[in-house]
């Protein structure tokens, strides 16, 4: 791995977009986003790739391995942004694929299986308010019908969109694969979040991928004068809000053990005026955590201080969840082995659980996937500011590295010896591994 | 007091500024709060009062007295409203007035002391964010030179408004009167409030007027994924806000003896984003009562909690005193006086505090000040459903009649025997009221 050239990629990918001091601003399908996947497949091409773009707008680049029927290895990530994003989320993973490819072929080397990258199409919710779109193609997850009636803030349909990137939202359903096509699948991501700063660690290793319950409620009360409305005979919406909102968090408090968080990030108040006791308040909550029991607890202790509320303020209370979806779980086999290579080279990690969303959770449905994590600084991300040193980059991109290639295993070329031996003790005859604990 | 004819004047001043459905909009200076103080100045004419409009707006017509040189009993309200207001918010003041008048004439009685109906201008804050604005002038409370530059929703200035209507508002101070000119000052409002209607009573009697504290309080956090940071790694705005909210409210209720109330009425939350951590919020919080100790009590925990928060959420404070006015104390006199008149006629009445402002705490500045108030049905007020009913606006009109007559002294006419004995107990040989408790 070139870790300059590396640099300069990113570089390269984000003057698409970059606008000054506000941040790169490359919305999926978007003048932007196309001209950044085009970037992709000039590169890929020239390193002697073969490159197509699917029906969702996905593109894959193949590097042809000695045994071509075997099923392949895969990795990349997006390089769609939300409105004036960072130059990492997304932008790092399909950087460092292709890295990785350059660097093989600098170096001669042959790998059994195939190796491909991905750079997935419409990653972020942030233009159509669906996010992953194009690994949800690929995984066959997608509902078209919804999607196709999707508009973004101009009013600009998804399957527009489409059109204007030369693609034909008809054909969509073609994108989706067969698992048996690959091998794995590994996403290398900058974190989004405080906990590896916070303990010092260069690598997370994700075991699985929360999921959100989200929750929209609406609560009613009775607007009246702030001035000659006794205590008492209240009704504040905003009150049973604060309630709702302090309860949440003690909730998700006591299920730390499991990692579930909870958050209310949406507080709407009716009529805002300082002298009108608030008569409604929209909250929007959101529940993650990958064990399920746990983020059911918090949602049934949220049911007991709606019931609560009803009983003690007089509020009414209107409750839709918006989504509820299944925590994913990752290949045990896969992190064993990312932990394995971590260990072989000093590297600190911790396995960890995503409380974001990435394309690696679809892909997780295809094939045993593992998704790599380096720090984000100050956990901040979806932002101009978002930062991982050049030292994390290298870290997470040499392990992305080490993974394809065992994964891929490499049969000739120079420097093979560092992870030889882990093929040799990870993976059975068929090529695939075996479960590391 | 003929309360059809009391009823046909409101229904008449209220074609003034009525929208389809959408209550009543006279907003203060505006074409149809002219309109409605013309209709006041013709009606008043026509009773033979003498009727001159201060340089604030404000119209006062004069009864004249047996004796005009003595002090003149006042009473009144105002006719602007908030936009799409109700019916008889004001309106019921100035019409109970005319009809006071117009009942006198009838009767041909004559009083000692002149009787003055005043209509005062711009109490709503609705157009300029400044209430009591006539009254304010008449009693020297104005602040001039802020009032000047205040713009309304259309760039239109104070001063430009009072142009409109043939005012200048060079001379404004000039309305500021000598207490001396008047004897008492006696306001019929509707309550605002829930407190007669829940106690079934039909009279209230205000004892003072509580004056707001009013807080700006910016709570700072930190933004952050609300999927990927941890419960304990978290700066949540909105937790801090919650905590402020449901503490005030504990605060207030310490303080129910006092009648002290507080409120959050406005809660504007950033980025309000489903999957944010909120790092803005800013409330504004409205403290009322007319005991300042316990108000400042309430005051005074709110501190505690900014502190404690600081300390436990680490997040940053800042807190802006928007206004700090004192309570106003009602003449214990008048307020005994209406209570004894009420007590003579068998009325329901309570002793209260008035959470909301009006003309009234501005006139206690320069006389005995008396306001009485009838239920407002289900405490609604500043809104198209505002309703009173007529039963209560003639048990009010008939308490601001006796009180006015026994403040004035009616010296002849029929059917004064109903007054008499109140005079005679209540007043002194300088027709100043004694106490009564």
């Amino acid at each position: 791995m070139n870790i300059a050239r590396l640099e300069k990629t990113l570089q390269e990918i984000n003057e698409i977009g970059a606008t000054e001091a506000q941040g790169i601003t490359r919305l999926g399908f978007s003048k932007e986003h196309w001209q950044a996947q085009q970037y992709v497949i000039r590169s890929c091409k020239a390193e002697g790739m073969a490159v197509r773009v699917d029906a969702c707008g996905n593109v894959i680049a193949r590097r042809e391995g000695s045994q071509p029927d075997l099923p392949a290895v895969a990795c990349g990530s997006h390089l769609d942004t939300v409105y004036q994003g960072g130059r990492y989320d997304g932008a790092l993973g399909v950087a460092a694929g292709l890295e990785l490819v350059r660097s093989l072929n600098e170096k001669g080397i042959v790998t059994r299986h195939s190796i491909e990258l991905i750079s997935f199409a419409c990653e972020e919710s942030a233009r159509f308010g669906v996010s992953t779109v194009g690994s949800k193609a690929m995984a066959g997850k997608l509902d078209a019908k919804r999607l196709e009636k999707l508009l973004d803030k101009e009013g600009i349909s998804f399957s527009e969109a489409l059109t204007g990137v030369g693609l034909d939202f008809a054909g969509i359903e073609s994108a989706r694969r067969n698992g048996k096509e690959l091998k794995a699948f590994f996403e290398l991501h900058i974190e989004q979040g405080p906990v590896l700063e916070n303990s010092g660690l260069s690598i997370g290793i994700a075991t699985g991928i929360a999921a959100p319950t989200r929750l929209d409620v609406t609560i009613e009360g009775k607007a009246s004068h702030s001035g000659t409305t006794p205590m008492n005979l209240r009704k504040d919406a905003l009150l049973g809000a604060a309630e709702i909102v302090t309860g949440l968090e003690r909730a998700a408090l006591a299920e730390t053990k499991y990692g579930t968080v909870a958050t209310a990030g949406v507080c709407d108040v009716h009529p805002g005026a300082m002298n009108v006791i608030p008569d409604w308040v929209n909250l929007k909550l959101d529940i993650r955590g990958t064990n399920k029991e746990s983020r059911q607890a918090v949602h049934n202790r949220l049911l007991d201080i709606f019931r609560s509320l009803v009983a003690s303020r007089g509020l009414k209370l209107t409750t839709r969840v918006l989504s509820d979806e299944d925590p994913v779980l990752l290949d045990e086999a896969v992190a064993g082995y990312l932990a394995a290579c971590c260990e072989e080279d000093g590297t600190a990690f911790t396995r960890m659980v995503s409380g974001a969303g990435h394309d690696a959770m679809n892909m997780a449905g295809l094939c045993p996937t593992g998704l790599i994590f380096i720090p984000s600084r100050d956990g901040l991300s979806h932002h101009p500011d978002e930062y991982s040193s050049l030292e994390h980059i290298a870290c997470g991109a040499k392990l992305l590295e080490k993974a394809v290639l065992g994964y891929a295993e490499a049969v000739s070329g120079e420097s093979l010896s560092y992870f030889t031996n882990l093929n040799r003790s990870n993976q059975d005859e068929s090529g695939k591994a075996k479960h590391i604990v």
